[in-house]
């Protein structure tokens, strides 16, 4: 891509983990409420909020692609900032890529939009053998308000890719840790995403073709029920990790 | 029921087709932003506004059941307003039932939270024979963002179900227009919903159990892309009328 990529909520921990892994291959524009630290690249950096539409619209000038993680990030944020952050920001977000001519966004949706779903299968649902599969396909069940919040994210989307074209795709992202998945917590290592697959997800989100997309953002874990055939199949998304792998760590 | 139901919206259409049909059989509190006109009863009236914490807590007490219908009811709202007085208004009124504890809410979506699966399909969508059907299982696709935040609410109904033991409905209300369907719209005659049927549906949502549903709000129409299966099978709806019937009037 020969256009900036913009990076909303860069300094947050799924926008340093795509900069430690693909910080290299794109022109970033990164994006933050807070001012740039030490490690993060500052040459295009923007200091703004993501629900103010004159400052997002600026943003967008010259950019070719949206990767969109700004928002609250709390699973027990309080209603009032989800609503703001996450719903409005969002949307201030997806209106000002169509009016800037963007063709494509990609979303950091949330395991938690879907979380409610674990209700009376646990623990048997974060086990090896377990064949239980959500695919992207099913309604949200929240675990959390932060959760309703990111399905409306992509319900929004829907709305603008139907509506006016965008490409849209929403990752329901998992548990990002770095260097090895949670320890002695079955669903963390179940929905691990190590570091490395995450930046190779939003990668393919930037490289690949589609129209609207809900996909799982977890490592090829032996523990899982989110399918990755979407991601897979249409982003091109291979994992290299898996939590398995750190069993007798 | 022996305790009022509070009626939300009481003053707009669906609440006067609530109240026309079924105005006789419960004890209503009706709430609406607006003062009550001659034609509305008057006993049990709270003029307030949904998204008042304050006032929707005062105005759920010793409530039994709840039919939420307040809100910006424009197809072109504008984001602001479908923000504040659909999203927030929802969330506000399901947290103010469980803080009541109270049981049941039907709430009032639309079948705009759906409408973009009709594109590419119309106009065979809407014609007798065509056997395409949603079923309220599928992901929302919105026609406009009045849809977006009907969507979010059925969302906020589903973490209040799952997180706290709600009974929540959400009916997807179609075309709903007095007297006759509506003349030369296939798309109106296929989703009308007469004002018969619409009083029937939303006393078969305060008298039958369930957990957590959506279901589409429309008459028996020959036309029809909404499946009635939910509300017949859940509710025990059984539509007397049909747009079908007006076609030589």
């Amino acid at each position: 891509m020969d256009e900036p990529v913009l990076l909303t909520g860069a300094a947050g921990r799924v926008g340093r983990a795509i900069l430690d892994g693909i910080g290299g291959q794109y022109d970033w524009r990164l994006l933050d409420r807070e001012p740039p630290t030490d490690d993060l690249p500052s040459d295009d950096y923007v200091v703004a909020d993501v629900t103010d539409d004159e400052e997002i619209r600026e943003a967008m000038d010259g950019v070719g692609a949206v990767v969109h993680l700004a928002g609250d990030p709390r699973p027990e944020a309080p209603w009032d900032s989800v609503l703001e952050n996450n719903i409005d920001g969002a949307r201030a977000v997806f209106e000002a890529a169509v009016n800037a001519g963007i063709e494509k966004v990609a979303f950091a949706s949330s395991n938690h939009a879907v979380g409610a779903y674990e209700n009376d299968r646990t623990p048997d649902i974060y086990r090896t053998g377990d064949d239980y599969r959500l695919d992207g396909s099913e309604l949200p069940r929240p675990s959390n308000l932060y959760g309703v919040s990111k399905a409306a994210g992509e319900t929004l989307g829907r709305y603008y890719h139907d509506h006016h074209g965008l490409s849209v795709v929403c990752v329901r992202i998992g548990n990002l840790t770095k260097g090895h998945p949670p320890i002695d917590y079955e669903r963390g290592q179940a929905m691990w995403l190590s570091y490395r697959d995450c930046a190779h997800l939003f990668d393919r989100c930037l490289r690949a073709d589609y129209g609207y997309e809900i996909v799982y953002g977890i490592s090829d874990n032996d523990r899982k029920y989110y399918s990755l055939e979407r991601a897979r199949e249409v982003l091109g998304y291979d994992p290299q990790d898996n939590s398995a792998e750190f069993d007798d760590a």
